[in-house]
C-alpha cells in the first residue's frame, strides 16, 4: 500500500509544484487567508472529499474515511504568509506587495492537498480515517491551532503528525526529536516613560532614549548571568522606537521583542527578571514604565513512542537518506497545542535548495526551498498515517 | 523722541496683540511660510513702506528711510512655526493641525511690524535708516538668515539688533551677554548596519538594536569624560528607530540627534570623538555604520561694545525692571550669521506668563508667553535703533 | 564478592571518617601537597601495598594485583585543597589559615584509601588488577592528571572510574551522564591600558576604569547574542582591579575570569568573540589592551558503554536509592584527560549534609558534606571495579 | 621699597633653590610632615623671627611685625608631599621611596621662607604686620587649613594671598580669576554587595563585578544628562576593586572616586543623583550597596576687589610678562577655607620648565617646574603684602 502511495504522489508531483507556486504568488497574512482557505476547500470539494470550512476562523478540515472502521490519524499543514516583501527573482514571485510565503507554508499546503487526493483515491483500502487539518494563522499569536481545536478539529483523533520544511537541511533528510523540539515563544512590550524636552537642555528632561538603551544593554545580563547556563533562553529586543525631531529629547520609547525557552521554570524566571531589570533601570533615570509579557505558543513537546514510530517509518522511505536527531529549535510553533491534546510528533523535512551552500534563512526576503522536498514530506506524512492505521487496527476488526 | 516711540507703541498695543494672535492661529512650517510672508509684506505696503519680498526665499525686508542721511540699523524678527500640535486651550489656538508657533516667533513678528509702523510715522525725525528684516525659516537648518544675507539684506547695514521672547524669565527683564550667548547647533545621523534574522536565533545575526543601544550608552562618555569640564557640550540622541515584528532581530537601526557647543574646538572634538565611539562600538558586534555630522548654526557671539550699548539702553526703558547677564543658552539661532557680517547683539526679553511659577518651555505643545512682553521687546529694539542713529550721526551732518 | 566488599567497607567506616577529618585539618594547596602525599603512601606501605610516589609531581599510585591475571581497572581520587579560609565551626576545622578542603577531596582520598585496603584484603579472589590513582593538583591548572598520565599512571589500564562527592544532592543518590558531564574550563586575563591623570581632568586622560567597565558590560553580549542558545557557555569576569587614590583617574585596569563550554567550536568562538569585543571597546576610548586566553581542562566526556555499566552497578548497591541523569555541570575537572586515553566514566555521589535544605556550595568557606556518602562512593567505585573484572575475564582464563 | 624687595629676593635666589631642592629630596606625606615643619621653624628661629609651631597639627606660623602699627597681611604656602614614586632623573630626586613633591609645595615653601627673611630685614620700614602661614596637609582631606584657622592662624589678619606654581603655564605669567577659581573636591565610596559563587554558576550568584561595571557606565549619565551643561561637573571613578580567583564570581566590589563642582547646587544635585543611579543599578541585579559622599574642600572663591588689586600689583613686577584671566580649575584647594574667613585671592604663577612643550602634569611621577618661577611668586606675594600695607595705613597713622 505504501508503494502505491509513493507511485501516486510521484505521479502528481507536477501538480504539487503547480499548487505551491500558485499559493506562493498569492500569499495572505495571518487571519486574512480568505482566498487560500477557499482554494483549499474547493480543491477537496472538486474531488468529492468531505470538507468543513471556517473551523476556528479560516481553518479548513477535510476527512478521508476508509472503507472499514479504524483509528483516526490527523495530518496538519499551516497556510498563512508573512508581512515580508518578496525579493526573489523567480517567475512564481509573490504578487502581493509586502506579503510573502517566506516560511514554506505554501509547500506544506500543496503537499497535504495532493496527499489528501491520493489518500482519497486509496480510501477503499483504508481501515480508519485521516483528518487533513489545514490550519490558518500559525505565524501570528494566538495562532489558529487553539481555536481550531476548540472548534473540534481533533475530535476523534488518535494521533497527529506534522512537519516543517527546513531549508537549512538537505533534501532527503528528516530531523526528529523526543521531548522539546521547538521553544515556547513569548512576546514582550515595554514603554519607557521619561520626560521630553529640547535637545539642548538634557538636565530638564528624563531622556527616554538613553534609559531605553541602557535597558537593552542591561537585559543582556538575564541570559548571560541569570539563566542556568545548561538551560536555554533567548531574549531579543526586536523593536526600539523613539521618533523625534533631531533637536528634541525623547519623552518615551517603545521596545518590543521575544523570549524563547524550553523549560517552564526558566520561562517564568525570565519574565520576572525582566521586570526587575526594567524597574531598576527606570529608577536610575527617575523614569516610569509599562511592561507586558504575553505568553505565546508553549514549547512543542514530542511524544516518545510516536516519535520513535515516525523515525522507523522515515527510515523506510525511498529518497530519505538520513534520519537524525534534531537540535532543539528556538522558534515557536502552535503545533504545540495539538500535542497537549493528542499524542503525536512534529518533525523537520530537509529542503535545502540544490547547489546552495548557505541558503537564505526562513523569514528572509529571499527565502526559497527545494520543491523536491514536497515529495519527501508528503511521503513521510502519508506513510506515517498508513502505518499508524495498519498498526492500530480496531479491536472489532481484529476480533473478526 | 524715545518718549514718542513709547507712547506710540503703547497706543498700538492692541493691534500688536491682534496681529500676534492672527499669526498664532495660522502658523506655517519653515520654508513654507508663504501666507505669513504675504501678510507681512501687505502690512508694510498698506502703510506705504518700501518692502522687498522673496529675499533669500520667503524672507521679507522693509526699510524706513529717515529724512536726513545717517547710519543704518537692522532689526530682525523670525516668523516660522514648528511641527508641534497645539494643545493649549485658548481662543487663539493654532488652526493648523500639527503646526504651532511654539517658540514665540509670532510675537517677534507682531512686535517688529508695529515697531516698523511707528518708526515709519517718525521718519521725518530720523537721521539714518532702519532695515526691518523679517526672516523665514529659523527653526530648520540651513535656516533663512544665510540666504537672506546672500540676497543682500545686510547691504549698507552698520549694526543689527535682535531679541527672543523668553518665557522662563519674568516680563520686565532683559538678559544680555557679551560673547557666546547661544550655542552652535549641529545635527548627526547614524545608521547601524547589522544583520537581521529570526528573534530566536541571535547567533546567526548581528543585532542592530543591541549595538545601537550600546552606542547610545557609550556616547555619554564624550561629554562625561572627553570634553573639558570647564567648557560646555551637549550630545542628545533624539531618535532611535528600529521597527520590526516582535520576533525579528533588527537588521539596522537609525539614530539621530544634536550636538551643542560654544567653542569651535570642542565642536570639532565632539564630531571626531563620535566617530571613534561609533567605530569601536560597531567593531564590538562586527557591524558597520554610516555617520554624518551636519553643522548647523554656529554659536551666536555678541559684540562687546554693542552689547554694552544695549544694556544701557535697556536700563533707560520704563517697564524694564531688571537688566542682567544671561546664562549662555545651549539652543541654536541663525542670528549667529548676521553677527559674522556686522556688529550687533542678540538679547532675551523676559515673557513669563503672569501668575505661572513653572511655565511650559519653548517647543512644548502648551507653550505660551505674556503678551505684555511684546511692548518691552518693541520698545527695547526701537530705542536701540533710535539711540544708535543718534550716537552715530554721519560726519556730513556733524560737519554742518 | 560484592557483599564482602560492602561488609568490609562498613566495618571500616569509622576509619574512613577519621582519615577524612585528619586530612580536613591539614589541607595543602595544589602542587604543595607534600604531607598529604606522604600520608597516602605511608598508609599503603603499612598495609604492604605496592606504591609509587612522585608520579608526575606529588601524585601517588598504588596497585592491588589479584591472584589471577585479568584486566586492569583504575580508580581515581584527587587530594589537593583550596586557598579559602575555613569558616565552619566544627572540631575538624582546618588548622591551616587560608587553606581549606572546600571541595571534598579529603573525602575522595579517605574513601579510596579504605577501599584500597579492602580490595587488598580481597586480592586472592581478584582476577585482574586495580590501580589506585591518588592525584594531586586538581584545583589549579595545568592540574596533576596530565603529568601523572605522562608519568605512566594509566599504563596497562583498561578502564577508569572516578566520582565527585556532590553536596547539593542527597546522600544515597548517584548522578551519571553519557557524553559531556563537566565543562571545559578556560581562563582569561585582560589588561586595559588607558592613560591616567588627575581625577578633575578627565579630558586629559583615557579612563581605564570606564573602559574596563564598559568591557565587562559588552562581554555579556557574547553569551546573550553570539553563542547558539541551544548550546551552553559561561563567561564570568571574576576580578576587576584598578586601585588608585580617590582623585586619580586610572591608567590601567586588570580583568580576569573564566569561560566554560561543552563544545569545542563554541569554546573557540568565545575566545575569538572576546578579542573582537575587547578591541572594539578599546577603540571607543582610544585605549590599548593585552588579552590572553589560557585553555584549562577540556570537557569531561563520559563513554557511553562504561556509563551504562556504572548505572547498572549503582542500581545494585544497597543504600543507593536514586540513580539519575545528571545535568551537565559548568565546572571543570582534569578527569577529562584520563577519558581521552582510556574508556571510563565520571559520576557524582550525592553528599548533602543531613537536615540541611540549602547546603553551602562547593568552594564556600562553610562548605561541608555528609560523611555517610563516603560509604556510598567507596561501595560504588569498588563495585564498579569488581564488576568490570568479572565481566572482562581475560581470554586466557576463559580458554582454560 | 618694592625695588628693595626685588633686589633682596634676587640676591637670595640661590638659597631659595637650595631650600627647594633640600625639601624635594626629603618629602613627607600629609599629616606626617614633622621634619619639614621643624625645618621651617628652625629657619625662622635662626633669623630671630617669631614663630609658632604645631598650629592645628604640623602647621607653622611666623610673624613679621613692622616698626609701626598697620594692617595685617597673611601669605600662605603649603608644604606636604604626595604618595608618588619620584621617577625624574635629577640630582635632587626624592630620597624617600614612594613619596614625592609632585605638586610644587616644596617651591611654595622655599619662596615663602626666603620672602619672610627679606620682609624681616625690611621690618623697620613696614607699617603693619605680615603673617607667614606654612600650612601642612593640603593634599589630603580634611586638610590643614581648617584646623590652623581653628587654632587662630587668621587672628587679626585683614587679607590673605596665596599662589600655586603652575607648570602648564610659562614662567613670567600670572593667572587670576574673580569668583570660583578652583572646584569643590568631594570624595565618594561605594560598596556593591552581591552574592558570590563559582565562576561556572552565574545563575546562583549576584555578580558584583557586572553590577559595579554597569554602575560605572550608568554614572556617566549624571554629567552627560543631568547636570546643566552650562555648569561644570566632573565625576571620576578612580578605583574599582574586586579581587578574586579566576573561577570565583565576586561577592562584592568597591568603588571610590571624586566629584568636582563650582556651584553648591550642582554639588548637591550630583550627590543625590548618584544615590539614585546606585540604587537603580543595584535593583537591576537584586544587589545591595553602601554609599558615602564625603565633602572635601569647597570651591576657592576669590574676592573681587582683592583680585583686581593683585592683578594691578602683578602688572607692576619686572619679569611678569602676562597677567591673564585663568580658566577655572577642577582641582580642589583648601585655601578655600581662608577665603571664607577673610578677604583675599588665590592665583597661579606660571612655572613651565624651560624648553619643554608639554610638561608633565602636576601629580605625575616625572613632574618638575622651572625654579625661576620661585622668584616670580615671591616677588608677587611680597609686592602684594607691601602694597596692601601701603594702601591701608591705619587711621591712627593717617591721623598723625
Amino acid at each position: 500500500m505504501q508503494v502505491d502511495l509513493f507511485d501516486s504522489l510521484e505521479g502528481y508531483y507536477d501538480e504539487m509544484v503547480s499548487i505551491r507556486r500558485h499559493l506562493h504568488q498569492h500569499p495572505e497574512l495571518s487571519f486574512q487567508e480568505y482566498n487560500t482557505a477557499a482554494f483549499i476547500a474547493e480543491y477537496y470539494r472538486n474531488l468529492g472529499i468531505d470538507v468543513r470550512t471556517n473551523v476556528g476562523g479560516n481553518g479548513v478540515v477535510a476527512k478521508v474515511v476508509g472503507r472499514k472502521p479504524g483509528p483516526t490519524v490527523a495530518l496538519r499543514a499551516d497556510f498563512d504568509a508573512l508581512p515580508i516583501q518578496d525579493e526573489k527573482e523567480v517567475e512564481y514571485k509573490s504578487k502581493v506587495p509586502g506579503v510573502m510565503h517566506a516560511c514554506g507554508h505554501d509547500g506544506h499546503t500543496a503537499a497535504l492537498l495532493v496527499l489528501g487526493k491520493v489518500l482519497h483515491e486509496m480510501k477503499d483500502e483504508l481501515e480508519g480515517s485521516i483528518v487533513l487539518i489545514h490550519q490558518h494563522a500559525e505565524e501570528f499569536g494566538p495562532g489558529g491551532a487553539i481555536s481550531m481545536i476548540e472548534d473540534g478539529c481533533l475530535e476523534g483523533v488518535d494521533v497527529i503528525f506534522g512537519t516543517h520544511l527546513w531549508a537549512s537541511e538537505p533534501t532527503g533528510t528528516i530531523q526528529y526529536r523526543v521531548g522539546p523540539i521547538m521553544a515556547a515563544a513569548d512576546r514582550f512590550d515595554i514603554t519607557i516613560q521619561g520626560s521630553g524636552g529640547h535637545g539642548a537642555q538634557p538636565h530638564k528632561t528624563k531622556d527616554a532614549v538613553v534609559t531605553a538603551s541602557q535597558l537593552v544593554v542591561n537585559l543582556q545580563q538575564i541570559v548571560s548571568r541569570k539563566v542556568d547556563p545548561t538551560k536555554s533562553a533567548v531574549l531579543s529586543v526586536a523593536s526600539f522606537i523613539a521618533q523625534n525631531a533631531f533637536n528634541v529629547i525623547a519623552d518615551s520609547a517603545q521596545l518590543g521583542g521575544t523570549v524563547r525557552t524550553f523549560d517552564e521554570e526558566v520561562r517564568s524566571q525570565v519574565e520576572t527578571e525582566m521586570e526587575r531589570v526594567i524597574k531598576g533601570t527606570c529608577i536610575t533615570s527617575d523614569s516610569s514604565y509599562t511592561y507586558t509579557f504575553t505568553r505565546g505558543y508553549p514549547a512543542v513537546v514530542n511524544h516518545k513512542q510516536e516519535t520513535q514510530f515516525l523515525t522507523e517509518i522515515a527510515n523506510s522511505i525511498p529518497g530519505v537518506k538520513v534520519v537524525e536527531e534534531a537540535e532543539p529549535q528556538m522558534g515557536g510553533e502552535d503545533f504545540a497545542y495539538y500535542l497537549q491534546h493528542v499524542k503525536g510528533t512534529f518533525f523537520f523535512t530537509g529542503a535545502k535548495p540544490q547547489g546552495v551552500e548557505n541558503p537564505y534563512p526562513h523569514h528572509h526576503p529571499k527565502f526559497d526551498f527545494d520543491e523536491k522536498a514536497l515529495l519527501i514530506s508528503s511521503k513521510t506524512l502519508g506513510s506515517a498515517a498508513l502505518g499508524f492505521l495498519k498498526n492500530n487496527k480496531t479491536t472489532v476488526e481484529t476480533a473478526q
